[in-house]
């Protein structure tokens, strides 16, 4: 298996962690880096494994090409079920994955947006709106609030156990300070879960 | 169970054609319509089914609440694997996600963020941006071109079957008509895909 990824980019870190959590060797697969910023995402040949041009993309030594975070992470959940990080049971699964679309359209997507328009660092290959971007950096900003409130009842995103949401999440609160975004003194709950969830050793993949 | 919905936002309906394809009787649910123009989903007490506030949320009849499509077709793809939307083995379960998300993240998204911010359907809850708007139709737009070139040389979304792909990205084409984006006349191979969706039972649900 191959893994086209970037060290800095906040998605392919979602990967990196479901992997260590799953107990996957990284250094078992061939890892390609992309320079994103240098474009290296959107050649051609990169352009025939992942049309959209994002990281990471996987590819099976059969040639099949899985891109999007989650579709990774939902191919090694099938491969290797043990621990599951995506539930066990038709409600536990459907909460997981909920909780993660959470971390991922109202807080990871947000941010994201709020980098890529303030700072147009993908300018030369996409429109840019700084008015958007500081909407997206305040809705990203009361994401950060309703999760302290949310954890202050909770010990992990989606209730008692870590799972793929929790992985989003720690990925999207550390990459939030590209955009200037942390953790407030005034969010001990969200701080209490971030120390927890960084402490892991898959938090370091 | 209980089903919140709205007939015209297009999230609901990506759930009611998935639960037509799975043969599940929305007759047997209670069905409760929220106003989404009037703020019916920003209650005190629907806030409490869904902190997020959106549609559909399914309530099952223990009081859990699960929302968002994805989340929520999950669960009946758990409890009614029949046939199956979301694929059957490793490679076909990833393949189908990534495909669904990119009908999510690339299209319908896009559609949703030009509505909402050119149209200010919402500007009484959420600040807009005309500019970034305009950048989402943009790429609404592209993604026309981009699935026309795909369904050229495949049956469906994700490939030879019918899948929770083929869904999102029906209930996204059709939504596109709010911000005056319909399949071009060059665009034969996605107005094929289109014409054979649409036909399904399924999709007057």
């Amino acid at each position: 298996m191959k893994l086209y990824q970037s060290d800095r980019a906040p998605n392919p870190r979602r990967v990196r962690i479901f992997m260590a959590e799953k107990g996957l060797d990284l250094g078992n697969m061939e890892i390609i880096n992309l320079d994103l910023v240098a474009g290296e995402n959107l050649s051609a040949d990169y352009r025939r494994k992942d049309p959209m041009c994002g990281v990471p993309t996987l590819e099976l030594d059969d040639g099949t090409c899985i891109s999007e975070s989650v579709a990774i992470s939902r191919y090694f959940e099938e491969i290797q079920p043990e621990p599951a990080l995506m539930g066990r049971d038709a409600k536990s699964k459907a909460a997981i994955e909920m909780w993660n679309r959470r971390m991922e359209l109202k807080l990871l997507l947000p941010v994201a947006l709020a980098f890529r328009n303030i700072s147009r660092a993908f300018a030369d290959r996409e429109k840019c709106s700084k008015e958007f971007g500081e909407i997206s950096l305040e809705r990203a900003t009361k994401m950060f609030t309703f999760l302290d409130q949310h954890l202050a009842n909770n010990d992990y995103i989606a209730g008692d156990d870590f799972s793929i949401a929790d992985i989003t999440a720690l990925c999207a609160v550390d990459f939030a300070r590209v955009v200037k975004l942390r953790i407030g003194e005034d969010q001990p709950h969200l701080k209490r879960w971030h120390d927890a969830v960084s402490a892991r050793d898959s938090a370091k993949a």
